[in-house]
């Protein structure tokens, strides 16, 4: 009944739940089985700490010995020697699903193909060989090592998973955020939980830069900080061919912040991950350049609070959950 | 790592997938776990045929055995047959977990109840007990033969989940079904994919009756039948003040259908599941009887196609996907 593809899914949705907030990483979700039995699923939460792999084994050690881990597991050096000075044997009949090619080089981290390796695991089931170069092998180091490996299981929906990771080393991954009610509408106040707006916050730490629309600037008199999640505020870059602002809008104010006002399109060229919030201007403004969209869909209905009217295809790539709303992760086609 | 709350949401999420279709019966889910694995994810599909339990132990049957079953699993009689004629102790290591209590009354088919505790099963894990009177017992049968039982396992969504098979015994169910764009279009042709129309079509061929705006009739001249599932169309109550109709719209010719106009609501009193199509209109009109909301949400996004605009909150039960859409189930709340 339960097959790979089973495995990799719980894998891949673990991983959606961090989507983003590993940048410059990969997201990247794992999950370890024995005999069939799910005992950890896992991913990586966060550049230079513990990837998905290790975090899962750490996991599986715990239901396997019965013991609870007392270091902190997403140090990821802690962590590999401590999987690596268990008894030998411990996880020879454990398999392993990864979305992404353990990692064959070492890098702020140590490898995880060579743990898997060292570890002596009964199979490694990858989603998508690493496509980098330079970053692939893992796949060959363990077969090389005897361990039975099967690749390309859901394999799209793993390349889906890192296309972020692979756009913003060569240009701008563009996000177009926003949080609607369930029959489309933007306007009249907070739409969204307080969860899914620390999610915002989240993803304003990690971003390489906010941008806005200058109207959004003016009537919404945004901070546009990471206060919920108690983190530096992101820099911001405010859309408008109209440069004049009036500088007592919060958002100027926040310290360690720049803050630059420009109508050009010079940061679609940048590597890196822009985090677009707007309405219907921006999202017709950006439309060719906007890579995936994410809405936050609240669970109510509002009569004329402002719709947005952009023509586009979009492909649902993940829905999320969190407590009220729905996250709807979508490649946005144009 | 994987607890009983997981294994009872796979169950739960299988059972939305035939939510309402197994109308007048309840949605039903099972999973059968031996060692913590899963042998099978199973649901009631409809009225008459085999519980949710039963094809779970015949899909767990196939796996442990490597035998692939040839009868119709489906006929509930040939399957409990079928299971009680396995060797005695042929799932003693095996634990299901059950939406709903497993029925100890015999019906239109046998018990399942008995059928778990002459199979022996190890452990019986249940949602929610059955809340017509007359109708649990199934938990204390188990146990007093000596089988563990756990019960309240997700509860609150267990319950939810049977919702509509409650208030379909003392009154209308009202479910208002509508296809809109991801930012809450419902205008401009088919919005949803073919499998989503094809879904609306079985529940059309359930439904008690289709309650439909006289607007809409007038304007979109639809059909109203079940042609994408070659079943027969349902009976419809067109809403309307206005009983005048050009009668060559094609709702009024399709065979074995009755069609009646009115704008009284005494349908509401009425015991069965009323399926309501509609868009902003009735959706106003209806507000106060509508019990759930649900909405094929298609991956696009469209300029002026005619938003619809109410003001309701929702809380969202289950999010379903097909190949395109989501289907998002909620409880309106007015």
């Amino acid at each position: 009944m339960l097959n790979s593809n089973f495995f990799m899914q719980l894998a891949i949705d673990e991983a959606y739940k961090y989507q983003l907030l590993t940048y410059p990483n990969p997201a990247v979700g794992a999950v370890v089985v024995k005999n069939g039995a799910v005992l950890a699923i896992e991913a990586h939460k966060a550049a230079g700490s513990s990837h998905a792999e290790v975090l899962a084994l750490l996991g599986a050690y715990e239901k396997l010995a019965q013991k609870e881990i007392e270091f902190d597991k997403n140090d990821a050096h802690i962590s590999h020697s401590f999987l690596l000075n268990l008894p030998k044997g411990f996880f020879k009949e454990c398999e392993i699903f990864v979305t992404l090619e353990p990692c064959s080089h070492i890098g702020k981290t140590p490898s995880c193909a060579n743990l898997i390796k060292e570890l002596g695991l009964k199979k490694a089931v990858i989603g998508a060989l690493d496509p980098i170069a330079g970053h692939g092998g893992g796949a060959q180091m363990l077969k090389n090592s005897g361990i039975e490996v099967q690749t390309g299981v859901l394999e799209q929906e793993c390349l889906d998973l890192i296309e972020p990771f692979l756009i913003w080393q060569k240009r701008a991954f563009v996000l177009f955020k926003l949080a609607q009610t369930t029959n489309g509408q933007i306007g009249g106040g907070y739409i969204s939980s307080k969860e899914s707006l620390e999610h915002v916050h989240k993803l304003r730490k990690v971003c390489t830069k906010l941008v806005i629309g200058g109207n959004t600037v003016r009537v919404d008199r945004p901070t546009l900080d990471c206060r919920f999640i108690d983190a530096k505020a992101p820099d911001v870059l405010i859309f408008s061919k109209e440069k004049g602002f009036d500088k007592t809008i919060p958002l100027f104010s926040v310290p360690n912040r720049s803050v630059e006002i420009s109508d050009g399109l010079d940061f679609i060229s940048q590597k890196g991950f822009y985090l677009v919030e707007g309405g219907e201007g921006m999202l017709n403004v950006l439309k060719k350049y906007i890579d995936w969209m994410l809405i936050y869909q609240a669970p109510k209905l509002t009569s004329k609070q402002l719709s947005y009217n952009v023509n586009s295809s979009l492909q649902f790539l993940h829905i999320g959950k969190n407590s009220k709303d729905i996250l709807i992760w979508s490649r946005f086609l144009g």
